[in-house]
């Protein structure tokens, strides 16, 4: 094989491959990025067997074929060459030499034969959405995944095609956060949950412009998100969703209109008083068009004050901050409303048109405190 | 006690003594940072018994007092707070209670007794520099002081003054750094050896501007630093420096100008083939007007050629990377010269106006490799 690509090209290419490197594996091939070159295209691929993304680099073909190299080290190189054209050749016995002005490396490569070549890919089934929607949405939904291994299907979030809809739904036991998109034509019925730690991934190799779109391939055991010149495939979590809607029901006896910055601030100072590990929860007494967000600990105590606008009855309710914190944290809104039901009751954070909504369960607390 | 300051006054305060509370210690009030208020001067103070803080905050004092507050948790309040003014007041039972528009914090204080107050300083003998000098020299030989702590004088630098000159030393048994400034007037004699924790933790306060002085002073046990609002009084370290000079002795057989980035980032490169704890010399031959680097790892080779003018002998030369590389980071100098007098001896990279010597001891290698 022997190929030129400007440094630039090659840089952007691993920084989206490496993506899918596993930081660690029993399969060391997999800790190669696989280089190849057929048919006039240039690809960079790799694989950690949850996810894997290729992505085409432009570049000029002098000899067809495939290497693998070490992923680290030849990423390091890449970003450390001086900007030029940068020369990759090999030899029958795989050692590679990469050329750019007057500096050459040289490595061992390994055989593409061995690496672990992504899934064929049909192309019936798909949706196209742009990618600052796939991009907000995944910042919007991402944080109440579980971060525990146990419940598989609580580490990925449900992607609910239904019509002219799509819905995301994240959950981690605590809250739940969703989020409606528009679509631009009617589709067919369809569920897939998609593991967090891929649309994590995605999310940082996307542009996130408006007029830039990703197409979503639906197959058996895989979803694939298409863009620019990169392809991501992602084992798809097998399993049946929560009913979430059954998760929805209530009447809300109070409602509170807030600046959500002010409360945002204010809920992020009362954490200075939570230690690590420490399970605090920040106690919000609402009264006529006051609301009264105080916390206590062994640190010590803060009582703030915010202006609201409430209907329907007084309360008082216990939350953990944090998980006030991160809805506060993606809604843009300038005031949110905040539906309550008891102080044993979910509460829901939503916006009239439907777009979002986060569902939060509330924290006993001694009342005597 | 009772004072009223700006928000932006005290986050620059804390941010400033914050540098001398010590992250671990036995003696608990150490944590603290000491506010005082008396003669109409709101103070605060740090002290880790090695380097001490003490910096001015504007203010009204509506009751003078002193309180000694948790450093992290009072520091993490004063960011959070709203932009506004904030009061600080304590009662007899040392509760302190900090409030800022419609927020309240109360926090409990300790007595500002059991606190290590700083030394009396002497103003009878000190020297004056710019900022700009000051935090430009500690960059400049910060790096080389010894990170090992078996000899306590090279975790130090020499500030020695002679006459109009201030020469301010570094080494750490590979390699020295020596930075000469000249002084505006002439001062007495003097060497003192200076912790490179206090200098490192001075730099990050200096604003660095050339207009902005700094006052040395010098005491029998302390050196003082005194600069806009602030003092910084350090332990002085104990001993007798080196003899810098006499490691300096011999001639140069081999001299090389050389452009300093071109160097700097192909020595960069060679550094990606060699692992952490790994010992690799780059090696460094000169032939004619041609420098040729090469470097052969576990990992891979690297070979690289920059043009250089050269005068004298031919030459074969290894190098720990990291050392050049540090060294050539702080150089200014678009080109700079090596001075050579074998490969068994120091080189030495420095400029005709003796501002700067860097002395760096090669590596012994194997020829054959």
């Amino acid at each position: 094989m022997k190929i030129i690509c400007s440094k630039a090209d090659l840089v952007n290419g691993v920084g989206i491959v490496s993506k899918a490197v596993p930081s660690r594996t029993t399969m060391s091939i997999l800790e190669c990025i696989l280089i190849t070159a057929s048919n006039g295209v240039i690809r960079l691929t790799a694989n950690d067997m949850e996810m894997g993304i290729e992505t085409k680099v432009r570049g000029t073909i002098e000899e067809n074929g495939m290497i693998a190299l070490d992923a680290t080290i030849f990423g390091d190189i890449v970003r450390k060459l001086p900007d030029g054209p940068i020369t990759i050749s090999t030899d029958l016995s795989l050692k590679t030499t990469i050329t750019c002005m007057k500096s050459t490396f040289v490595l061992p490569g390994r055989s593409g034969d061995d690496f672990a070549f992504l899934p064929k890919i049909s192309r019936d089934e798909f949706i196209t959405i742009s990618q600052y929607t796939l991009k907000e949405v995944i910042r919007q939904t991402y944080f109440s995944i579980s971060d525990n291994d146990s419940n598989k299907i609580m580490s990925g979030e449900l992607f609910d095609i239904d019509g002219e809809k799509l819905r995301v739904v994240s959950l981690d036991g605590h809250r739940i956060s969703i989020r409606n998109i528009e679509l631009r034509q009617k589709y067919d019925t369809r569920k897939v949950i998609v593991s967090g730690k891929t649309l994590n991934e995605i999310s940082k190799i996307l542009s996130g412009e408006v007029e830039r779109e990703v197409n979503l391939f639906f197959m058996p055991n895989h979803i694939v998100f298409e863009f620019d010149d990169t392809i991501v495939v992602s084992r798809i979590i097998e399993g049946e969703y929560f009913d979430v809607d059954q998760m929805m029901a209530g009447t809300y006896n109070s409602v509170v209109h807030i600046n959500r910055k002010a409360l945002l601030s204010c809920i992020e100072r009362s954490t200075l008083l939570i230690k690590e590990g420490d399970k605090k929860p920040v106690i919000i007494g609402i009264n006529d068009t006051l609301m009264e967000l105080k916390i206590n600990s062994t640190i010590g105590s803060m009582d703030e004050e915010i202006d609201v606008e409430k209907e329907g009855d007084d309360i008082l309710i216990g939350f953990n901050p944090r998980f006030l914190i991160d809805a506060l944290k993606v809604i843009d809104d300038e005031t949110v409303t905040i539906y309550m039901i008891s102080a044993k009751a979910p509460c829901f954070i939503k916006d009239d048109l439907g777009k979002y909504i986060y569902v939060i369960l509330p924290v006993n607390f001694n009342t005597v405190m």
